[in-house]
């Protein structure tokens, strides 16, 4: 079936003149998941995995992914004549320089300018130029073979109320114009989803697990067009919307939008998100401010409101996992248990509570050797059975109208060995260090890293991945531009200084390849401390309430300080947790929250 | 007499035409600290301290100079019509944009282009270029009104055997020559005195505690040339010289032979170090590959055979510390003491070492308030009388054939208090855990710099300065391109992943204005760990060899874990320099260096 399809995009690739053309994993906003109609890269090559990157030539097909589903690629991959790149390996070519050695004089270079960014998208441009070859990126090749293509998400929007986003759309649209005024810019296109739904205050659907809404937007000094489909309005909200000083078109109009803009016109664009054909619709004397959008810092920083939403969201979220956690320990062995009904009880435990409005991913339940794939999701196929013994780690999260949540757990359903019992130990101090780090105003996730990982690396052990990503609102679970990582990682945009409001995870782990995984997540707020001679000072207030396992705990690794951070976060949890559990319930917190 | 001097340079200046003229405190090798030849800023503004600016219009005079210097550049100044600018205050403008106000159409920027690098003095060209004005570079108006300037040095080269050195001058020239291919460079200038030092293995003594050559070198695939006075040689050395390929030519002669190279070479000079004369005079049509020297990797990561004559170094300069610090303790309130004799004693103890040639820098001994300052040297006026109480803050370090030290040690000559004594603990508490840092490999300083900051800023407290630097061999006590420190600072370039051989200070300190100040120091070498599956792991091995004062600890504020630090460094110090000591000695050191 790939095979045919491949065949009838080849055709169609012939007709073009296009000799490599190129599928991204993306749709026309950057969004880092995308929705069934954007799934091109899926339907090209058959495999399903959340990343990857198809290029197709006349002769061959290549699909790059990453680590995470080497195994799940390969055997997606089988029956096609699609190839798998392993990105990283060595010896692998990347995707360009796979291209840059195809590509020859007289070539053609295509792809979907509206799934490509204007970066990237110059980029490739670049290549062929060099190569003597042309570019193709009008058109969606892979659309017009696609038969029975799911409709675009038009899922209805809603109006976040000021009670949960804690400052109306006319004040956040006033500063971005101040900051548009401040860098000369005229006109602002932003594409990314999470900072379109922030701006307005609306969310939608669009995207499982991320409540945003398919959209544009263009903001003047006097105005702001929003490209929407007129499908998810309803005429409440776009009365709402024109009244916030919001004009409506239709979704497909931002392509003319930008085309009609005149010089001298100065245009802010972050090219790396907005798509190769919005870029290329500006005519060529315009000038481009390219600079990350306005947005990205104004949405991290989380105003008060929202922080005692958060409080309050994290409370129903911990009185939900705390039930789950109970139900755990208290039958398993007793009861049948799976990897899938652990996860679909912690589902219902969430759904029960007052806000809840969705996961915020799919979650992650992983029994033992599962547990050390760190993007692991059960399916039928893999689905573990629960053993009173040894590791479930179950990394999970919900969307609340006061906000979004991610939190993991590892627990011992019973016996557990000494080596488990020191990796769960260390992975603790990890967490406790970072969560309590003080630190001068001026510091971002490369100074930090350390606090979390150094426990790890004393014993010559590491997690490959960074240790916390940023949190939205009511958004994506992953949000820039904040995060703990070591090494900078440029393209990631994470390394931002810690500014006041900062939600970010502190997730430290140990993965054990055919053993077992643990990883313990708090979700951290970034506050001012004391400000003296020596400068502002920072520190974190954790705000996940849940009990942290102390069935797997060795007291005797653990610090003075450690302890008493533990003990001093496990009485938090009892005084947030408690008054929502049965008495029953209580009882088994208090004895799992006790001071050791 | 300062304005005298200010009135002639005026007169050069109308002479030129020239309106505005820059004295920065350079020689023609932009090295840290200079030579009396090149102290015109010293001549023209009167103020002696070892960093500063001075800017001279037809109207005006001002100093730009740190805050290390304000009380004393104020006192210096107060007798002349120059200003002070203190740099880093609010509202106070730099150097530049005071040029930029002060340039007007029609003016002239002057400055001696000799001790201006490359990539300033383009700045000032273009700065020029933008106010309409032009600019003099060619003439050293100082130099041509100061009468009794001292005579550039020209002390004797030695050559450093290889025993000393590790490695051989053929090698190194093999290993630079090269990296010059690998970047396609047909010629590199080299200018910093300390990699020509090390690249030829030859010493001298042209700047005070910096034992260099002032030589330039250009070095080709075939030629080896080194420019400098001919006085400096011997016919043996030059002998050698001429044995290892190095062709003598005389200093002066850099220029006509940065004249004469012809397009189409490409020439490797790193324009932050090359001055902008050498620069200027490169012809246009030559390609100019503006990278850091080669030698400053090769130099920084030292080889087995330097680390293991570093290592008897510290033993030799841990012993002239270790008896100093027995004669302080048991001498103070018996006899009278200040802060030059007792850094006179100091200096005495050292010269006693074996292999010692000389100070790596000017001794820093700061009793109580003086202690504050961090760059303080005692001079007949502040020379403070020492009691048998508080801290007595001791900086210093010495040039050895097997090495350059750089050691710190507070001390309590008798009673202290109990802020200070649990300041002490925490400073102690910082210096121990970056020095028990283990790694992955790619760590730099911004990674590491919070486990030494991290107990100083848990009580609201901080050091105004990085945490550490690198330490040359033989050469400059401050070497990039290592060093600790939390916040980048571009210009300095010691944000460098560290390498195995690299040495690095670990200093963490509190200076309290007016009160006290503590530090302690030890270096650290950079050495490989374990290697598995996470990668390369690295840590420290400390080399400096001194007990720390047990008098001002409190164990209580300690960890187990650096307890058991503080323990085995001791043990290691007592092990190394005790069978160096007097019976008496070793006594007093098997106390103070007891496990707590």
């Amino acid at each position: 079936m790939i095979d045919k399809r491949l065949q009838a995009l080849r055709q169609k690739m012939a007709k073009c003149g296009i000799t490599i053309y190129i599928v991204p994993t993306a749709d026309f906003h950057e969004s880092e998941y995308v929705g069934k109609y954007f799934k091109a890269r899926e339907f090209i090559t058959g495999f399903t995995g959340s990343a990857g990157t198809a290029v197709i030539t006349m002769e061959e097909a290549g699909l790059w992914t990453d680590g995470r589903y080497f195994i799940q690629a390969e055997a997606q991959l089988a029956q096609s004549e699609v190839k798998l790149f392993r990105m990283g390996e060595e010896g692998v070519p990347t995707v360009i320089e796979f291209i840059q050695e195809k590509l020859t004089q007289g070539g053609c270079l295509g792809f979907d300018g509206c799934v490509i960014n204007a970066k990237m998208g110059n980029q490739l441009k670049k290549i062929a130029q060099e190569k003597g070859a042309s570019l193709y990126t009008s058109e969606d090749l892979v659309g017009s073979i696609w038969e029975e293509r799911p409709a675009m998400s038009m899922e209805p929007i809603f109006i976040l109320e000021e009670r949960y986003s804690g400052e109306n759309t006319e004040s956040k649209l006033k500063r971005v114009r101040k900051e548009m005024e401040k860098q000369h810019a005229d006109v602002h296109i932003l594409t990314s989803l999470d900072d379109i739904a922030w701006l307005l205050n609306i969310r939608g659907n669009d995207i499982c697990h991320f409540p945003v809404v398919l959209s544009f937007l263009a903001l003047t000094q006097t105005e702001c067009n929003l490209f929407v489909h007129s499908e998810v309005l309803t005429e409440q909200i776009r009365q709402q919307l024109n009244a916030w000083g919001v004009t409506i078109a239709p979704y497909e109009e931002i392509y003319s939008y930008a085309g009609q803009l005149k010089a001298p016109l100065t245009v802010w664009i972050d090219c790396a998100r907005v798509n190769f054909n919005i870029y290329n619709q500006l005519n060529k004397d315009i000038s481009v401010f390219d600079e990350q959008n306005p947005t990205v810092f104004m949405k991290a920083m989380k105003n008060p409101v929202e922080l005692q939403n958060l409080r309050n969201a994290h409370v129903e979220d911990g009185v939900a996992f705390t039930k789950f956690m109970y139900w755990l320990k208290t039958n398993i062995g007793k009861i049948p248990m799976t990897e899938i009904t652990a996860s679909d009880y912690l589902e219902q435990c969430r759904r029960q509570r007052k806000g809840f409005l969705d996961l915020s991913f799919d979650t992650i339940a992983a029994y033992e050797a599962n547990g050390a794939m760190m993007h692991y999701c059960a399916t039928e196929d893999s689905n573990a059975v629960l053993e009173p013994k040894g590791f479930l780690l179950v990394d999970s999260g919900g969307h609340y109208y006061e906000g979004t949540t991610d939190i993991t757990r590892t627990m011992a359903l019973g016996s557990i060995t000494e080596k488990q019992r020191e990796h769960f130990t260390i992975v603790l101090r990890s967490n406790l260090n970072l969560a309590a780090a003080k630190f001068l105003y001026g510091c971002n996730g490369h100074n930090l890293d350390i606090l979390s990982r150094g426990p790890l690396w004393e014993i010559g052990m590491d997690y490959k991945c960074g240790t916390g990503h940023g949190v939205g609102y009511l958004l994506n679970v992953h949000e820039a531009p904040n995060g703990f990582r070591w090494k900078i990682v440029p393209e990631r945009k994470d390394s931002a200084v810690f500014e006041e409001g900062m939600v970010t995870t502190d997730e430290p782990g140990v993965y054990l390849e055919g053993e077992y995984g643990i990883r313990t997540e708090n979700e951290l707020v970034c506050r001012k401390a004391e400000k003296n001679e020596y400068g502002q000072f920072m520190e974190f207030e954790t705000i996940t309430y849940a009990p942290i396992d102390l069935d797997a705990i060795d007291p005797s690794l653990l610090t003075k300080r450690e302890k008493k951070l533990l003990n001093d976060y496990h009485q938090m949890v009892y005084e947030k947790i408690a008054p929502y559990l049965t008495g029953e319930e209580q009882i088994w917190l208090k004895h799992y929250t006790r001071a050791i």
